[in-house]
C-alpha cells in the first residue's frame, strides 16, 4: 500500500535512507533453482555507482551487496532473498543546511507535509540511492530471464539527440564510453556537453533508450495490466523520470493508421514495428522499445532562493558531489527495472492456460 | 493478477468482451455515505458513447449501466457496487470476416498465441468497448472527490496541436464542441481535419491533456507508486496509448536544472509548475498537469493485407461503424482513470500518520 | 482491501446484498482453455439453495446463474467471468421490523457502527445469501481441479456426533440424504434432531469436515500462507463459523511427538496421516482433512429482547422462513471455497521453479 | 505470492533461513510518528529467544534486532522499516544428518518436491526461527495499538487444560512462571510434566489462548476478510499449529441459538460474549478472544525411522537442543501476530466512510 513492494510474483521490497545504516531490500516469489552469479550482480552495482566516470558524482560508495538469504550452495532455494548495502558515506554533517530549508523541486516539503517528519540527511528515503537495491533486483530477475536481452543507452543529453532506430544500434558500444551512448561520436559530444554544465555549476536532463530482444510472445495482462502500462509505471517510478513512449510515442499521434499499422508477414511477426513489440498490451515477439524522459538533476552547484520550515525566504547552494546529468547512471536503472516487469510478466504467463 | 483490476483501495474490477451479454465491474472499496447522483454518472457514459457526433462511430450503443447492490436510498453503503451493461447491439454477424484473420496492429494475432482461444466477436475483451466499465466507477470516484476538478481536452489532432499552458485554458469551451478542444477556432480545424481523414477511410492519431485543481498535498506514494506512475500508468492502460509525460514532460529533458527548478513561495507554493504538481512522486498542491498520447486507430476503411490463422496471406478491409480519431471519445475516459488513481490515492493518505 | 475478493492469481470478486437486484461476481485469472460443464454449476448452486428439503429454510429462491463474459463457444477465454443472480424474492416489507433494531449476535449494529448505513433489508450484505457467488466461482474452480476430489459433509448436529475416519467415509452417501451426514443411521438421527429444534422455534450449531483426495504435493507456501493458513481464512468467512481444525487439531495438542509424528513410506507416503495432508504449510500428497464448526443460526423464531437504534430495549421475534441448522446447506460453501484455495494454489504452484 | 509478506496496509516482508546470515525482514505502512520504545522490542524479542528458562530449548542465540530504516530521532517516519537479526549459533556441522533424510513430520521432504533444493540446514525457513521477525515486527504494531491491550497464556500442555474464561484471567501473572499460564497452581503443575517429557526424550501439544481488551468497535471487513478470518489466517500460519478456534468456537455448535445468542445492553454491549467480540466478521467492542491448537513438536530425542533422499529406509535421533513443548515460547508470537491483523485493520477502517 505505501508503495515499497514493486512487482506481483516475482516482487522487490525496498527499504533504506540514503544516509541510514544500510539500504536493502527482499526478493520475494524469485524461482528455486537459478544458478546465481553474484559477480554480474556486483557488476551491475559498478555501472549504477558513484564515481565511475569523470562525468557523473564523485562521491564514494563503495555499493557492496551482502545476501542474507534465500541462496544456498549458489542456487536460489525459492526462498525469500534478503539483502543489504551499507551506507559507508554517512556524513550527516553535510546536511545541516537543508535539515530547516527545502531545497527546490525537490521532496523535503512535500515530505514533510505528508508525513509531519522528514529524514533530512541527503534526501532521505527520496534519494535516489535507493535505485541500488532496484538494480541488485533486477540483476537477479536478468538471470532468470536469461534468453532475454536488455539494453539501455543514452538517446538524448539536453539539446543533443541521437536519431538511430534501436533495433540497428550496436549495443556492445553502449558500455565504451561514460556516456553510455552508443553512437561514439555523438557520446563524445554528450560528455563534452555535460562537462561543460558542470562548469556552470548547473545540471541537464536527458532521455534513455531501451530494446528488449527476444522477449517471449504473450507478456502482459491485456486490460489494466498492459505489459506497456507496467513498464511505464516502472519507468516513472524512477527518480526525475518525466515522461515515457513506446513504439511510435508521442510522434505516432502525427501519423494516419494506413502509415502506423504493422503488416504481419506469414510467420506471424511484422513487417515494421511502429507497435513497439507489444500489441494489445501483449508481447509480440518483436522487439520491444521504449524512451524515458529525465529532467535535469534539481540539486544544482549555484544560489537559489528558497524558503525555510517557517516558511521564510532564504538562500540556499548546492553542496557536496553531485551528479550534473542523471542519464548515463541510470541506464542500469532502466533495465533493472525492465528486468522486474519482464520476469513478473513471464512468471504470469504460466498460469495463463489450462 | 490478470490484470481486471485497478487500484489498492478504491478497486475497480472489470468485466466483459465488445459482444458478449454484458460488460460491468465491481467498484469496491468506496467509502459508504456518498450521495451518489446517478444521472450525472449517465451523463459521463453519454460523453464515450458512440453515435454522439457527426466525428465519432455511428454505432448504436444505449451503454445504460444497472447497479446491482452497494448503494441504498441514496447513498453508498461502503459494500461492493456491482454494475453492468448490457450490450445490446451485438450484430455477431458482423464479424465473420475476422474470425478467422488477423487484423494489422489489433490485439487478434497475440490473444490467440496467448490463449490458445480468442472472443472474435468484435474485439472481445481487448475492445475499447471495456472502457464504459472505467467511466461509470470514474464517475462515482468523481463524486468522491468532489471538490478536485479533473479536467482533459484534446489538444493534438494529427499535425493540428493546440499550444496552451494547461493552467490558462477555459475548460468551460471544452464540451462545446464535438472535439473537445477548448480553443474553438483549432477545435474547427480538427474537426474539419477528422472529417477529412474520415472520407480517405483513414484514422488519425492525437494528444489528450489533463489539468486536475485542488487536488491535495500528499497524494502518492514515494517509491514504486509515485502519483506519475500510477497516473501515467492508468493512461497507458487505455486502449491506443503510446505515451505519457507530466509536467515539462519530453521537452523538459532539454533545459537546465537552473531553468527548470520551481522556486517557492513562501506559502508553499511554487513560482512556476514545470514539476507539474508533483515532486518526488507526491503531489504538492499545484496543478497537475498531464499529456497523453493516442496512436491513430488500427481499424481503417482501406484494403489491407494480412494473413490468416492458417499463416497465409489475405486482404482484408475494415468493416462497420469505426471511429477516424479516438481523441474526442477518449476525453471522459483519461477523466475517469485520474479520477481512480486520485480516489484511491486520498484513501491510502489516511494512513499515513499516527 | 475491503475485502471483497478472494485469491490471489484464480480471484473471485463478490457483489451483492441479500435484498438488492442481483448479486454476482467476477472470476479473474481462472485459465483459459477449460470446457465448462454449465449445468454442474447450477447443480452446485441446487446444493446450496433454500427449499430443497424439509430441514432448512422454506424460502423461494430460483438461484439461476447467468454468465456475462468469459466463456466463449463453451470455453473459458482467461478473461474474467462476470456472472449475476438476480434476487427474485425481493419482499423488502418483510424486513421493515429490523429498521431500527438490531437483531443478537446478528451484524446489524456494527455495520452501523462501522459506516454509519446499512442496508436492512434481510441482513443486506451480511445475509449468507452472498455465498451462492462463491457456490458458482467454487464449482469453476472445481472443473479446472478435474483431478482433484474435495467432497465435504457433516460430521455434527448439536450434540449427535460422527466419530469416523474421514480416509474412510463412503463418499457416495453424502448426497443421499438431507443432511449431508454419509453414515446414513447417524444423518436419519440429526434429521430428526434438526425438526425437533426447529417446532421449538430454536436452532442448532453443527460442524462440517471436508476430505481433499488426489491434491498434488507441493500445494501452500511456505510461512504466512500455508496451506492450511489459507484454507482456515477460507472456511473461518463463511457465515456463523467460529472455528477450524485440520489434521489430529485440537485433540492432537493432548498427544505426544512419538505419537504424533507420521512416519514415512519409502515412496515418500505417510504410514499415519495425522498431519492432514501438510507438513511445513504444504501438501504432501496424503489426503488433506479439517473440521469447520458451525455455531447455531442467530434468527431464532422465539421472542427476544434486543435493542433499537435509539438504544431502548425492544422485544423482537423472527420472522420468516430460515434455516434451524445451517450446516446441510453449508456442504456446498465450504467446497466451493476449498477449490477456491487449491485452484488458486495449484496456478502458483507454476511459478515456484525455473 | 510467496507468502512472505502479512498484512495489506501494515506489511511485514520477512526473509533468512535458521542458519543464513541473518533473518530478518520490512516492515511497510506503519503510519509516520509513532515514538518507538526500542527497548520494549528487544523485551518481546527476549519472551521468544532460547535459553530464557529451564523448560524451553537451550540453544544460544542473541537475537539482537538491527533496524536500518525508517526511524529517524526515534520515531517512525513513515518509511519502510527494514532490520535484521544475525544468526549467531551458525553450527551447519550439526545438521550434516539431516542433509539426505527427511525428518518425520518436517518439511524437509515437501521443500524437495516443491522447489528442487532445499537449504538443509536446521529446517532453513521452515524453522519457527523465521518468527522472531514477526515478534519485531507485531512488537512495533503494538506500540501503534497502544490504547489496545494483547494477551496470550498458555492454556493447555498436553492433558492439563485450563478452564477459566479468558475476560477473567488475571493478565499480571501470565510472565511470573516459566509456562506462561495465568493459573499458577496449574502453572506448576504445566512445568512438571514438560520437564518430564522432557527426561523422555519426547515432546508435547498445548493451546494458547489470547485476549485482546479495548479494541475498536469496527475492525474487520465483512465478507472474505473478517477480523477472525483474519486472525485465523495469522495464527494458522505459525509453526505446529493445528487448528483456531474464537468465541464459543468448536463447542459453540453444541448450542442451540436460544443459549447462544448474546443480548444487547441498551449502550450497545452485549450480556454475555459468546461472539468472542466478534459480529459478522467485525469488531463488537466486547472482549476478543481465541484458541490456538499447536501439535507437539515433531524433532524428539528418540530413535524414528524415517527416509532418505534416495527413498531408502534410515535410523534417525534428534540432535541438539529443542523445545519438548513450544507453547510457551509461542505466546509472544500470537500476540505478535494478533498485534498485525489488529494495526492493519485499524488502517484499512479509517477508509471505510466518506
Amino acid at each position: 500500500m505505501s508503495g515499497n513492494t514493486f512487482g506481483k510474483i516475482f516482487q522487490l521490497t525496498s527499504f533504506g535512507e540514503s544516509h541510514g545504516l544500510a539500504i536493502g531490500g527482499v526478493i520475494d516469489g524469485c524461482p528455486a533453482g537459478i544458478n546465481l552469479d553474484l559477480d554480474s550482480i556486483q557488476l551491475e552495482l559498478n555501472r549504477r555507482k558513484p564515481g565511475q566516470s569523470a562525468i557523473v558524482t564523485q562521491r564514494k560508495e563503495s555499493d557492496e551487496v551482502i545476501f542474507y538469504s534465500g541462496i544456498f550452495e549458489g542456487k536460489t532455494t525459492g526462498t525469500p532473498i534478503g539483502f543489504a548495502i551499507h551506507n559507508t558515506n554517512q556524513k550527516s554533517n553535510d546536511y545541516s543546511h537543508i535539515k530547516d530549508s527545502y531545497r527546490p523541486s525537490h521532496a523535503d516539503y512535500v515530505y514533510d507535509e505528508k508525513y509531519g517528519i522528514r529524514d533530512y540527511r541527503g534526501g532521505g528515503r527520496s534519494s535516489a540511492r535507493e535505485t541500488a537495491s532496484r538494480v541488485v533486483a533486477g540483476a537477479i530477475a536478468k538471470q532468470f530471464l536469461a534468453k532475454v536481452s536488455i539494453n539501455a543507452y543514452v538517446s538524448g543529453v539536453g539539446p543533443l539527440q541521437l536519431e538511430m532506430d534501436p533495433s540497428e544500434i550496436d549495443l556492445s558500444k553502449i558500455e565504451m564510453n561514460p556516456v553510455r551512448c552508443p553512437d561514439l561520436k555523438m557520446a563524445a559530444k554528450m560528455e563534452k556537453y555535460i562537462k561543460q554544465i558542470r562548469k556552470e555549476g548547473d545540471t541537464v536532463g536527458g532521455i534513455i533508450t531501451c530494446i528488449i530482444k527476444n522477449a517471449p510472445l504473450g507478456l502482459g495482462e491485456p486490460v489494466f495490466e498492459k505489459l506497456h502500462s507496467e513498464i511505464g509505471k516502472a519507468m516513472l517510478s524512477i527518480n526525475a523520470v518525466k515522461g515515457f513512449e513506446y513504439g511510435s510515442g508521442f510522434s505516432g499521434t502525427h501519423t494516419k493508421g494506413s502509415e502506423h499499422n504493422d503488416l504481419f508477414n506469414t510467420d506471424g511477426s511484422t513487417q515494421t514495428n511502429r507497435s513497439g513489440g507489444i500489441q494489445g498490451g501483449i508481447s509480440n515477439g518483436m522487439d520491444i522499445y521504449f524512451r524515458v524522459a529525465f529532467k535535469p538533476v534539481a540539486t544544482i552547484m549555484q544560489n537559489q532562493e528558497t524558503i525555510n520550515t517557517n516558511g521564510e525566504k532564504v538562500n540556499m547552494q548546492g553542496k557536496g558531489r553531485h551528479d550534473p546529468c542523471v542519464v548515463p547512471r541510470a541506464v542500469p536503472i532502466v533495465e533493472a527495472m525492465t528486468a522486474l516487469v519482464l520476469a513478473d510478466f513471464l512468471l504470469i504467463k504460466r498460469t495463463n492456460k489450462l
